[in-house]
């Protein structure tokens, strides 16, 4: 029979997913009406209505854990946690991606996870564009929608194409070096404008890794357990206090992900 | 009453959509079985079914095109030219953003130009997995399926996000500058992958510009055409005989085009 946390972790893991799924309806619906929301509400503000989604869809999400679980704590872009002694919290990204949101392009996500007792536990990342459900639990493997994923098998960085991340948080130099070093040896990269969706396409083997200076905790962990789940390893994200400022972000399959340790330690230099 | 190379352009207009549709709902068909089709046929080698795909989509355009119109000369990226005297060229990029399409990544497309008396005319750049097809003709403005469409009107690099490409057919040093200028200058990029449907973006006003040091003349004319014909400016691509070459490809609305202009100057510096 299984233990008491376990059924609770089922219980959350059903519902991160269906919660992903109603967070996504709505984000989309906003995303398609959005300049017509503009037009009619906002004074031709496009951005006001990004803005907008952004909260609604926070909201929605955090009024869905509140009722089925109140004792847990959330923590969301536009949001801090509220009790630091549950041992579940619920990190939530509404939309991650709001500039291509924004300009309409169609690479964005929900990203939700849950931490217990200090470990991420669940992973979440609905695209609603193209209706992908990645999802992962703890110990129970890594699937986009009903099928298994897994991380992709190259041994070179020159058999796949690698995600990157950047944002005006970090100085291009913390970045654009990596790039560079990366080109060099023969790679070559996307990015999308959505660090959680390249994460998960990580852990579907889509892209044989992700780099990013510097993510927050909503963006990055539910990803990160996936890519895990997926087979895959990552860096410590949650040390040096991770979950509350954020960290640099590495994963791929184990033989990639040592090879990117060694350019960024190139970096660095 | 309209001149007799308006009307054939304007009838190669309506079929380069129709060509555009027909290829792209091939490619995509591919797309969807290529894991099935590589266990299948191909011994597990999922490049092979790309490369196939590759192929018999451009052998589909080439065999409509020639049926219809059998003195139009046609360059393609798996075939150059026949008929060098022909005063129409079809330039024609079966599937932009292999990689991806490898991959399961859905930023791919298929690019479709013609080239009147060395003049590029028609502009067709369909992506199968949005069903979105952006298409111009020179003089009668650019489209997003039945809707007009025009560039950013962003008039700081902060405004907007650059869509940027590279390649192994440059050095890193001739792309790296450029995203550390713009970065610095308060600027962000997206690289999806496929850059005729990057350049079909800055036409939908969805990306503030784009910025290539290396295109090939099937990647990039469509695109630039129907940027143009969004009320954008590019550069003079087919200089320096770049329909055969290739060539640099920057792209936006005229303020941000200079200021494109400036940086990719400091970068050779």
């Amino acid at each position: 029979m299984a233990s008491t946390s376990e059924q609770d972790i089922a219980a959350r893991y059903r519902f991160a997913c269906d919660v992903a799924q109603q967070a996504g309806r709505l984000a989309y619906d906003f995303y398609q009406r959005r300049q017509q929301l503009a037009v009619e509400h906002k004074g031709g503000d496009l951005q006001d209505v990004v803005s907008q989604a952004d909260r609604e869809v926070e909201a929605l999400t955090r009024r869905l854990i509140a009722q089925r679980f109140p004792q847990d704590d959330f923590l969301g872009e536009e949001s801090g946690g509220g009790h630091a002694a549950a041992p579940y919290t619920w990190v939530v990204d509404p939309i991650d991606g709001t500039a291509c949101f924004l300009n309409g392009l169609h690479t964005w996500c929900v990203s939700i996870g849950v931490i217990f007792d200090g470990d991420p536990v669940i992973g979440v990342i609905y695209d609603p564009n193209h209706q992908e459900m990645f999802h992962a639990r703890r110990g129970g493997g890594a699937f986009l929608n009903h099928a298994p994923i897994n991380v992709h098998p190259g041994r070179s960085l020159r058999d796949g194409v690698m995600g990157v991340g950047t944002s005006h948080r970090v100085t291009p130099e913390e970045f654009v070096p990596f790039v560079s070093l990366l080109l060099h040896a023969g790679g070559m990269f996307i990015r999308s404008g959505s660090g959680a969706l390249m994460t998960a396409q990580v852990a579907a083997g889509r892209l044989i890794g992700y780099y990013e200076p510097h993510m927050n905790a909503w963006d990055s962990l539910p990803g990160m357990l996936l890519v895990q789940e997926a087979g895959g390893v990552t860096n410590d994200f949650l040390a040096d206090r991770g979950l509350q400022k954020g960290n640099v972000a590495l994963m791929a399959n184990a033989e990639i992900y040592s090879q990117l340790r060694e350019l960024i330690q190139q970096q660095v230099k």
